[in-house]
């Protein structure tokens, strides 16, 4: 599927919203990869963002994997508009113990209200990834709202 | 429906779960209630917790809303035993800008191997409470885990 | 929370439009209560709506939940408008195994764009009632669409 | 990811229990592709399985997305159990009017308990194939339930 900007400064809104985000420099959260409906977002393991067990705590996986599919739906919407996540679904599929977690978001269907992305998350290890969660995530573009 | 703990220390059991997970307290979260099957979970609004625009991300608000349904479903488990939060889905209906938020976690179906919840997001305001978010939680009992 | 219907035709139309839902009829699916935001669907255990240990089939269960929480908004709607099931997650709680099946839809956050509302199945017997199934439905507002 | 089979018969296992699903036969669904941890299962286009816009129910493309699920989770269970829909949920992506929609049911996460599925519905036109809609699934394996 081709997924193009209909914002010519799409990339600039992008970063400029993600870097007005107090709670993802709360999480350490860095955006590692944008483009045109993909955004991906890392974290690294820190006490602080931790369970009970010395994982990563599901609030903290969940909450990357929400803002990816955010700001991958963001990179798609007119200028002049903002992102809100309607809902979402989120299976915890194996434990968050690596490293770094990455949070693919990907528009899946783009649409005029509402834009559906997949949001899925990865633990990096040294021998590859395990795949941690899987979501999909309803965004509604907010006309006026300026992220 | 009547909610009857397995373990006759539940009470400290989960206090004690709860006062172990640093993601909590990164959030600043309070445990206000506990009974068998229903806790309370509270956060304040500060300017780390926050999206772009000042309210609650939707992270946090997810976060307190996940533990409080998972807190209230390790009420009911057995010594011995812990929870993992196996897949959960959440409406956000509001903006969820007041000073204080609260999640209040449901069990609305105990089971030996998956406990449902159900967990909906207050923000508490002056003139009363907006309904921030609204979600359903799976919740799975794994022996030997100890939380 | 007090719903007020748009349409001063609200209760027609939303009979018309159930009318004319040939799967709801292939259901046996009946309209046993209607109220402005809430709905209630009602199907009968026949063999043709089983899975293969005789009970209802999940399918069955989930559609006549989308269908009481899709007429549950439309009730809301303004004339000259069409419902559209957006997504929804439904969790089944227990074997669908009594003689009748009720399916309650309700409004729990209107909207211009976007009505969310639970859906809870029950099965009815003789001695109560046994909760089958709870969902959250996210309902679309398409004007034109004339249901 | 490689996914095996634990019963030498899963094949005829899996064919088996789908031909004792009467819904099944109601929605006119046949399976049209099987292999371990994916199913693919397809319906024509009927009156008796429209809303009232002629196009699929989004019950019966629900329908079809869940049993394709189910039984891809099916064909990689031990001799001797069962499956059962603990919960999913899905997005309806488009108008789902094609004269042939076709559900793949893929496992994403196999596991002893609960296994995670994802469920595609797609429209078979004559140019193409569209996205109706995706959903996620999670199915519990019962021992001694024997479908």
């Amino acid at each position: 599927m081709l997924l193009t900007p209909k914002d010519p400064d799409w990339e600039a809104r992008v970063r400029s919203s993600f870097a007005r985000q107090p709670f993802m420099a709360t999480l350490g959260a860095r955006m590692t990869h944008l483009a045109p409906g993909a955004v991906d977002l890392e974290i690294e393991l820190r006490d602080d963002l931790t369970q009970q067990h010395g994982y990563f705590h599901a609030g903290a996986t969940s909450s990357i994997a929400d803002s990816a599919a955010g700001y991958a739906a963001l990179s798609l919407f007119p200028a002049g508009s903002g992102v809100l996540t309607s809902e979402y679904k989120i299976n915890l599929l194996n434990p968050a113990k690596a490293p770094t977690l990455v949070a693919r978001g990907r528009v899946i269907k783009p649409g005029r209200t509402l834009t559906i992305a997949r949001g899925d998350v990865y633990g990096l290890e040294e021998n590859g990834q395990v795949h941690v969660a899987t979501g999909l995530f309803t965004l509604m573009c907010l006309e006026g709202l300026n992220d």
